[in-house]
């Protein structure tokens, strides 16, 4: 079963009758909190040899387990503010392999002052880490996948393809997806399993269809097909569509500011389903490929 | 490291700068929440060959998943409201077994009115499951593990000894604690641990001892040695200490209303450490024993 499709199946079983403004479905769940503000709910699972190695430094598997959870928390315009961590480790282990999960925990909780308020500590087989975040946004700057017009321009923060070098140390775009809530953004998902299936999420949730140009995406080094670039996963940029009219004033600041960077890739269409543009101008259908869980 | 360590450990580490009200060390984080209301937050793993085995029915993984979760919010008198699921299933797994575990998460959350707003799918060796838990509680209704004073006496809900055979199975004891909260409880805890460990953090956590007499212990069945019993985890029964007068009031209720069944087994002490009393009269240290998951 694909992820997507298992995602349908819990949205169908799980018939929301409170006052949930989101549920299953965007990169994080919606609840009502204050007056002005919604509650943004998400958790994400590591487990050994899926999403790192056996060996991999235990400093990086807690600072991705976190990284991936704010990524999600960014994508919707909102702040982290506290995480509950579940750890379940091999026997074999010795305590400064726990405790260096938790510094890798730490160091992205004192970057982006978020505090851990509960844990669960395991014996496990293997390494395996799920971090819950917990985080608000003001209702005005809340960002789904569902918001994407016919005609809006589609953008992207950073460059693609880093995901193969960099994955276990990525630093989540908190910070960009903070200063475009001060645009109108109209949706935005974070670059989890790459272009092609996270483009095909975002023009399904909001009912549209996209065209990208192949020569506009923003590649990082060279190795490496594009087919494989825009297919693999773990870039955690920011895709997002605005307005024409919003993204001269998003332009306009980054010349202004330089406190950001973001390259258009394409834009949003009426027609259904993403279409890879090419130089020449032929274009073929992009299916939702990437890395899927299950 | 032992669990409780890791907890002392990340409870350093972490020092909380927001408003919250409790953090790690008790069942559940409590958080601000609305003027009347404090926030819960709790999230337990379950991990195949330490919690369940190979050959568990997925029904029962999903439904435990859920049942100790729900005990973590009993325990501190609140209800339980929104449930992010984290799910990792080996790739030969199929997806019935999948459907199966959302099945056993959902039964408990029909009973429990609970709503599931979040998940996670993942490929994984070994299947693995982590929920996250939000729940909220009346402020005047919050029983925390550090309210225990020297005099108050010790009770337990239902029969120790259960979680042999029924710890797949439980029904967390949501309701009981419910009607609890209605009498000033001044501490509880769920025995996710067995006896001797959970009542240890209980009187630890609220800088007092207590004294249990072994012959008023309510036991399930007769089979086991004695400390097999009280060291043995998944209980899920309540250990709660109250007034002597507040216990009266609430032995008044349940004559007449039937609806709550507990045992006094003990009194807190202004004396530290936690002492077994035999029928005898002769007593000895009733060590920190129990399932320690590290």
């Amino acid at each position: 079963m694909k992820e997507l499709e298992f995602v349908d199946y819990l949205t169908r079983k799980f018939k929301v009758k409170r006052p949930v403004v989101m549920g299953i479905g965007d990169d994080c769940a919606v609840l009502e909190h204050t007056r002005g503000k919604y509650m943004l709910l998400t958790s994400d699972m590591l487990i050994e040899g899926v999403h790192f190695e056996r060996n991999t430094a235990p400093f990086a598997i807690g600072w991705k387990a976190m990284a991936v959870n704010i990524s999600d928390i960014a994508a919707m315009g909102g702040v982290p503010e506290y995480a509950l961590v579940s750890v379940g480790v091999p026997k074999k282990k010795n305590i400064k392999f726990l405790k260096k999960i938790t510094d890798g925990i730490e160091a992205l909780c004192r970057k982006f002052d978020i505090s851990v308020i509960g844990g669960d500590t395991n014996r496990a087989g293997k390494t395996v880490l799920s971090i819950a975040l917990m985080g608000e946004v003001e209702k005005k700057r809340l960002i789904t996948r569902s918001g994407a017009r016919p005609g809006d321009l589609l953008f992207v923060t950073g460059k693609l393809g880093c995901g193969r070098v960099k994955h276990l140390s990525f630093l989540p775009r908190l910070r960009e997806a903070r200063i475009l809530g001060n645009f109108k953004i109209s949706s935005m998902i974070d670059l989890s399993d790459g272009l092609a299936l996270d483009l095909n999420r975002l023009a399904r949730a909001s009912s549209v269809g996209a065209r990208v140009h192949k020569e506009l995406i923003p590649i990082f080094g060279a190795r490496g097909s594009f087919k494989e670039m825009i297919s693999r996963g773990e870039d955690f940029e920011l895709l997002f569509t605005v307005s024409p009219g919003e993204a001269k004033k998003i332009m306009k600041h980054i010349r202004r500011k330089k406190d950001l960077a973001v390259t258009r890739i394409g834009e949003i269409t009426r027609v259904l389903g993403v279409r890879i543009v090419e130089e020449s101008g032929r274009s073929k259908l992009l299916k939702s490929r990437g890395f899927r869980h299950l």
